[in-house]
């Protein structure tokens, strides 16, 4: 079952040819998701294959231009494109005045709905869930208000060892409270649920930090995550840059990394600044070795 | 001296990865104009070595998105790279209420002032004017209130004929008067400027008509000129969805060209549906046999 994520853009503040403004596109079991939209996402989303019509649900970290800008241009393509689901988007509340404002002067009037849903800038909030996963905002640190966000699966009930119940013909309630971990009755013989059954796999989990500049207060808001997002818009030699604009630096990524005790991370938001984005990969992996600095139509899956 | 044309985007409203929103680079003798401004102008005008640091005049057509959405993100590059110049923008007055808008939500401020000019939508009024060069806006007709442009060189004064002048020790005020087409008294001898003089070269002229169905009124004030950019969304056999649109097809923009008697014909703004726009070529060549289609990328020099 999917769970993979494209990168979109990899730059920071400043798009250039290779690296554009921050986006990524997130497929969990066939649930679309969008996490910020820089400008010119819809023609990332179309380069990278990615199947943007089923986008319902976006998620906008922070109202810096390079994650909001490509918004407009989004929902203006879905209407041409005659989309009629609600779209869901979650953002800081002044977005909707940014939207409301343009469609009014533009009079454009959609076909679908836009569902808005502020976000919480002051405490970690279920934001979103259904039957496969939940997903959070938390706050971060930065210089506007800004919210990371993480994806985990829910813990699915144990898997029917499917050999063990040939020609038993157990009846699915009782194979469901297998399931849910209880023994039960059947024929006058007591079924335990760990003959029949077995654990289920281990839910995943991804953790996109946004912009940020290195805060502890996310340690346990991401701990053990499968994959961690965080951006290292600076190398350390520029670290006090990266604290004057609350960004980080790659070994700020790292150790954030490190100490959330997380599998893998991936890293981004680079300065326009650096042409080799490799240097942020190195100082990375001296702290945190399964590290990758990420390129503009990478994918990872979990 | 040059009058080059760059384009930066050929497409209609849906971008895609050939034909991205409309978007022009015009340098005329080193003055440079950006003409709409879709999603993702910046990226183009990197792209295809545009110096658009450079650029002090922008003019946006009318309030579709595939004209504007770029022009937030270009300012706040500009404004990143340092821009310390006022930049002027000649655009809908709306345009002004959004720019601001989204300037104070995301406390934006730029070190550069923007220089506003609300378009005249009822009338063909003069914009701008240096030494060298004329812009006009001319309302076009479409489905918004929307303006077409027109960029025209000032005719210059004679130019000297040099090998006649050698040895003659003329003073500067009589060459100025010989160049304004006056004869001149000098040594007790009429110098006449016809004899010294030779007429400068014919100013030359591109007139931009943005998104628009076929409007006779631009005639008169579009003939003659030199290079004329029209829009063609459609292929004729959609003639009737072109009209419902207010857009031209390719045949419209062709007989407009032929009508105002221009010398070059160049068409864009196609719709997402074609893939192949060597159609749209050939049925505007059936009227008017000097048109290309164009790409993005491509450049025009007069």
């Amino acid at each position: 079952m999917k769970f993979k994520l494209t990168i979109l853009g990899s730059g920071g503040a400043i798009p250039t040819i290779e690296k554009r403004p921050t986006s990524q596109f997130l497929n969990i079991q066939e649930r679309r998701f969008l996490i910020d939209c820089g400008e010119g996402t819809q023609i990332q989303l179309r380069k990278f294959g990615c199947r943007f019509t089923k986008i319902d649900h976006i998620f906008i970290s922070h109202l810096h231009g390079d994650h909001y800008l490509g918004l407009i241009g989004l929902l203006s393509t879905f209407n041409l494109l005659g989309r009629i689901n609600p779209i869901y988007i979650y953002a800081p509340k002044e977005l909707e005045e940014i939207l409301e404002i343009h469609f009014k002067i533009t009079g454009k009037s959609f076909r679908f709905s836009i569902e808005f849903h502020p976000l919480n800038f002051k405490n970690k909030a279920l934001i979103f869930e259904d039957t496969v996963l939940q997903v959070f905002s938390f706050p971060v640190s930065h210089s506007v208000p800004c919210c990371g966000f993480l994806f985990k699966e829910v813990k699915k009930s144990r898997n029917i060892i499917k050999t063990k119940i040939q020609n038993k013909l157990i009846p699915f309630e009782k194979l469901k409270l297998l399931k849910e971990g209880k023994n039960v009755d059947f024929n006058n013989e007591l079924l335990k649920y760990k003959d029949y059954t077995k654990d289920s796999p281990k839910p995943r989990s991804y953790a996109y930090c946004a912009d940020t500049q290195y805060d502890e207060n996310l340690i346990p808001i991401i701990s053990n995550v499968d994959l961690l997002y965080h951006e290292a818009t600076f190398l350390e030699q520029m670290k006090e840059r990266a604290k004057k604009t609350q960004h980080s630096t790659a070994k700020d990524a790292a150790t954030m990394a490190k100490e959330a005790n997380t599998k893998r991370l991936i890293i981004g938001h680079f300065s326009a600044r650096y042409n080799e984005i490799i240097n942020f990969e190195k100082e990375a992996k001296t702290i945190f070795e399964n590290t990758i600095a990420v390129n503009d139509g990478d994918i990872f899956e979990i």
